[in-house]
């Protein structure tokens, strides 16, 4: 079968899952923004990533559907919240939580997602299960941390590459390392596969963010489906900038301090940055370190037993890499 | 040993095990929030009642104490939370989170205080850990249900005494119900020890609200401390609105129907709305309603084996029925 067609199976099978899981009505203000935010589709690589690992050491993707669910509500409490507080008012093409309803609304449908990717993760039938709860909690205390950090850095002007580097481990390497890992834990994974399923996502995770932070000064805008240096425009801290800040000298480094700051960055400032980033060699570096933690990726996959499923997980990679999406 | 000895007692275990579960410093603006809520007192009746219910069916403090203090860390998790939704400036005498910071902080803070609730739960060494988990997962989901009516109800003109009692036993009656029902689990109760321990929270839950309902318009304003007759100045639906707007006729209707919708209620007409709780009856019927919960919570308790610690769980209902604080 195609890599593709399988991933559109898996991802089917999680996307059956959340619609039926949710049973009750009642009260609507929280139900129905619920089910609003379960069925807006996305990508779903994490409880995809859950499934293939847990076939990669052995078992089979029905053992880890409860648990890949969790991990996706999991995810869609993380941005429900991080949606308030970034004061965004879209996400996957359609109005956020807190704008199609208001914020209350929002905080409340988080908590509720929160405590339903609990049930999800918690139906799962394993000896391991007090093992895998914990392995997950601990995912949510650090996505927690890497949002605070998220908010602590917009107004620190001294972040460096390696604050931001913590920050990204925190905030969406660890939860696709933990999605990886319950696969391996359910699927009766030893302790060294456990430890190759914990480091792929780890690198997985790291390239696809930084990848996220080069997409948005390189991508096709159309695929992208934001507007390319929207990054710049809002002064994000991405590792291009922190990493260009420490390289440039002169006009150019001027040029970033506004960026930072915000002083006067327009869309007419972009192609300027863009050539900064270029001249510092920051594209090209962080270029190198998405294909690095792809090889790091690859590497801890490979030490698995060869199935179909690992195969499956190397391919994520190499689409991940290339992705203009 | 007295009573009120005891209880200090537990009550004293459960604020150490608090101020030493957080070892993170960073990031700060997550874990200096995170201790001021962990470090700000309260009466940790729940978890006094997961280390009490644990005893009564023959378990140790000990094996309950990690349950307790998640118990008591998810409902600090609700307060943070419920008053950013409910507005509230202060909060056990001190300012609430997101009026000492802001609501950011405050959303995440709560999340991450959810997160550190299930790491104390799992903490727990029980070969129930399993149906542990799910019940206090079912606890949050309520709880998020009875927040989600509280807020509806607020601006909805028709609600009756019956969707009020549902709402209370969502967001309040629910987690008195899980904490002792946590306490039988792990203390390794047979099925009908846990059934009445649940009924027992469940009771006791309900007197207390009904009680807080009471209070407000009956209490000594020093002790309660807060000032006597808020619920009335902001149309809050009490079960004695509600009770008393079913029984009312004539002006006292008209009265009552200015407070649901806030029309013009301020301080002078506390007076005014209490003559007509009394007239309708509705104190008295509140009183024989807390009477009777606290009845039913005894019958329950009663159905255990003899034991100091029984003899603690009952001497909380009285305390909690005589209180004017």
């Amino acid at each position: 079968m195609k890599f593709e067609t399988r991933y559109e199976q898996l991802r089917r099978r999680v996307d059956d899952y959340l619609r039926r899981f949710i049973t009750e009505q009642k009260p609507v203000s929280v139900y129905r923004p619920i089910r609003y935010v379960l069925n807006s589709g996305g990508k779903r690589i994490r409880p995809v990533l859950t499934l293939l690992a847990c076939e990669a050491v052995g078992g089979t993707t029905k053992d880890a559907l409860h648990a890949a669910a969790g991990i996706e509500i999991l995810h869609n409490f993380t941005l429900v919240h991080d949606d308030i507080m970034d004061n965004a008012s879209s996400r996957r093409g359609r109005a956020t939580v807190h704008t199609k309803w208001d914020d209350n609304v929002a905080i409340l449908v988080g908590d509720e997602l929160l405590a339903l990717a609990y049930r999800a993760l918690l139906r799962t039938t394993s000896e391991r299960i007090q093992q895998i709860a914990k392995v997950f909690t601990e995912g949510v205390v650090e996505v927690c941390e890497g949002q605070g950090y998220d908010k602590e850095f917009e107004t620190r002007n001294d972040v460096t590459v390696n604050d931001y580097l913590l920050m990204i481990r925190k905030k969406t390497g660890k939860m696709v390392s933990v999605a990886a890992e319950i696969g391996g834990l359910i699927g009766g994974g030893s302790q060294k596969e456990i430890r190759a399923l914990r480091n792929y996502g780890y690198f997985v995770g790291r390239a696809f963010q930084l990848q996220d932070d080069l997409l948005d000064i390189v991508a096709d805008e159309k695929k992208f489906g934001k507007a390319v240096g929207g990054d710049i425009v809002e002064g994000k801290r991405t590792v291009l900038l922190l990493e260009a800040l420490r390289r440039a000298r002169g006009r150019d480094r001027v040029c970033l301090q506004a960026v930072l700051q915000k002083r006067g960055v327009t869309k007419a400032s972009i192609a300027d940055v863009r050539g900064i980033y270029e001249r510092t060699g920051v594209l090209e570096s962080t270029r190198q370190r998405v294909v690095q933690d792809t090889a790091r990726a690859q590497q801890a996959v490979l030490t698995l037993s060869p199935t179909p499923a690992r195969a499956m997980l190397l391919w994520l990679t190499k689409i991940l890499l290339h992705r203009t999406f």
